[in-house]
């Protein structure tokens, strides 16, 4: 494809996603076309599935059943955002994708890691051109959670120690593939956007 | 696990519903327990992933994140409704099950095949002790469909020339299965009803 695919990961308070943005921003302004997206959802039809995921029981469905609904919602974001963005020519940029699944299922359901595996191959297949791990200490981002409005209980209800568990999660993914590149998200927003900006540009020709 | 579980397969206007209750019904009348369910659907979680299917644009989910979201609510279905009922010994009997899937992509899509039989062994990996094939020649089985209120659109939609290729599929699948008994649906419902009573019983010990 013409485009070029990047994705942000990295745990809560990270300040990955203000970073996808301020990534796309300053790209728009050197005159690239760029799409924001997100996961879960991204795509009209992967916010049903991901609504369907999350309203009623959180014990509703089974971690299997969520991994085929996740797959399903993310393979309808890659046909109707990413791939038609990516043939345009865009440079897209996700904030989440394949890799916070697999973290995720690392830490609540650590049995089922090969079988996101083994159903990423078979039913997406993609992966990014490159992957900016933001990564920053778990009690800094913590206190940076806390700061933030309404995120509080959702930081809390995953707790610190799971929060240190993820962040071992990516490293230890980042440190296996070639396409994740390690910014170290413990500096301001600007010192950070500035290091992925420059991280960034050379994989863009 | 204790019971037993069976499927009923066929193409529209086989009879295989109507067989299906008729069966539940004389084994309750031997004094089993009969759990009797169906496909898609089968369970709450199951029946709210079919309609986020079926509802809407029919075009507006690919092919891939159909059989993600069809497999979402087999595995529900499997896990909420068939395990619980064979683990108290139930005989489970379900209008179709993941041999309609694969009739269904054979048809529609044929070359998605053998990735609905790896995401079927990844995530499903469960099949019926014992297949029941009610088998029609599909011009009765459309003059049947037409006699029934409701069904004739669906039917119509779906061609003559469709069925004849999923009555191929089906007998094409029987012979490579062993768990497969072929039925033969012409017949009046009772003569047809007492066949499969008399194939089934020597099954369920």
């Amino acid at each position: 494809m013409a485009g070029h695919f990047l994705s942000f990961e990295g745990i809560d308070g990270s300040g990955k996603s203000t970073q996808a943005r301020l990534l796309a921003d300053a790209l728009r302004a050197r005159g690239r076309s760029v799409t924001l997206t997100r996961e879960p959802g991204g795509s009209p039809g992967a916010e049903e599935i991901r609504r369907l995921v999350l309203e009623g029981d959180p014990d509703r469905w089974s971690a299997e059943t969520e991994i085929l609904l996740f797959t399903a919602a993310r393979r309808d974001h890659l046909e109707k955002t990413i791939r038609p963005a990516l043939a345009r020519g865009d440079i897209v940029i996700t904030d989440r994708f394949a890799d916070s699944t697999r973290i995720y299922q690392g830490i609540t359901r650590g049995d089922l890691v090969a079988t996101v595996d083994r159903l990423h191959d078979l039913m997406i297949g993609t992966e990014p051109d490159l992957t900016i791990l933001v990564d920053i200490d778990p009690a800094l981002g913590l206190s940076r959670a806390r700061a933030r409005a309404g995120t509080e209980l959702r930081f809390e209800d995953m707790g610190l120690d799971t929060q240190i568990r993820m962040r071992a999660g990516f490293l230890d993914l980042a440190a296996r593939h070639a396409r994740f590149r390690l910014i170290d998200g413990a500096r301001d927003a600007d010192a950070v956007a500035a290091d992925i900006l420059a991280t960034v540009l050379p994989h863009l020709g």
